[in-house]
């Protein structure tokens, strides 16, 4: 009954968050990954550096959820089996890909700087210079993965805001 | 090159925070979960009605992982390619069991109250309550889950607040 199928709302939230968490299975194990993203053209563009345990995960296994959730806070009752979070949280569903399109993967990039450090940079990316990304962690390639969803959940337990417990500031 | 083996740190970065997301495998494909947890002894502790899907799969398949992750804001640098993100995460893997012991789940569902309604209620949890414990939606009792994590790893990229780009306030 919490289900949310407002695909407006959805595509608003999936545009305003910066964080989701990437579920992938490793020799039937479950590996979670938080990591940016950004929202575009109906999937999910994230970045990996080319070296690490989720690329190779992905390389053996592409079957991914990916979400994403905000807690808003804790609802206050009374009784306290009633008490209650109230959240917005989407769940995904599908293989992530690595983009070899270098134009795609350049689009994507560009998305995620002006989501991440809007009017940093006074020049855009080119597909030339994607090619040209390293990490500057170990020298490798920048590997840009779409997950174009085949199901989306969502579910919302929104609240009056003065019923809610105020969460600390971190 | 991140990793953080500072167990202080870990724990009190794990006492700190509110909401870790629970990876599943079911039909050898992930599922993820966000949910408020506590820590206590070493190990995490969530709750759930006893009837979702995380309780489905779980009776199934009790290998989890656990991440708890905190993005402190995006590393500026003048070379797109050498902007990151600052953060800290902790990743756990273990099996997550229910808890019998009433004794043991009260006290963790009372942690849970301290934690997120903080002096809200006067009195304490007991366990006789407890057990009469019913969800407001689907009148379910509550279940509590204990992970003692097997494995845990923990990464930390930390950085001057002054190079970091201001995150916006949502």
């Amino acid at each position: 009954m919490r289900n949310c199928t407002d695909q407006e709302k959805i595509e608003t939230f999936l545009g305003r968050e910066r964080t989701g968490v990437l579920g992938l299975v490793s020799d039937s194990l479950p590996y979670t990954v938080p990591l940016n993203y950004v929202w575009r053209n109906g999937s999910i563009y994230f970045h990996g550096m080319g070296s690490g345990k989720k690329e190779k995960i992905l390389s053996q296994n592409p079957f991914v959820s990916f979400t994403v959730y905000k807690e808003l806070g804790t609802v206050t009752d009374p009784v306290p089996c009633h008490a209650d979070t109230a959240y917005m949280s989407v769940m995904m569903f599908g293989r992530a890909v690595k983009v070899t399109d270098p134009d795609e993967a350049a689009a994507a990039l560009q998305k995620v700087l002006d989501k991440f450090m809007p009017n940093y940079y006074s020049q855009s990316l080119s597909s030339t210079l994607i090619e040209k990304y390293r990490s500057s962690m170990d020298g490798n390639a920048v590997a840009v993965y779409r997950l174009t969803p085949q199901e989306i959940t969502a579910k919302e337990n929104s609240a009056d805001l003065a019923i809610l417990f105020p969460m600390e500031i971190q």
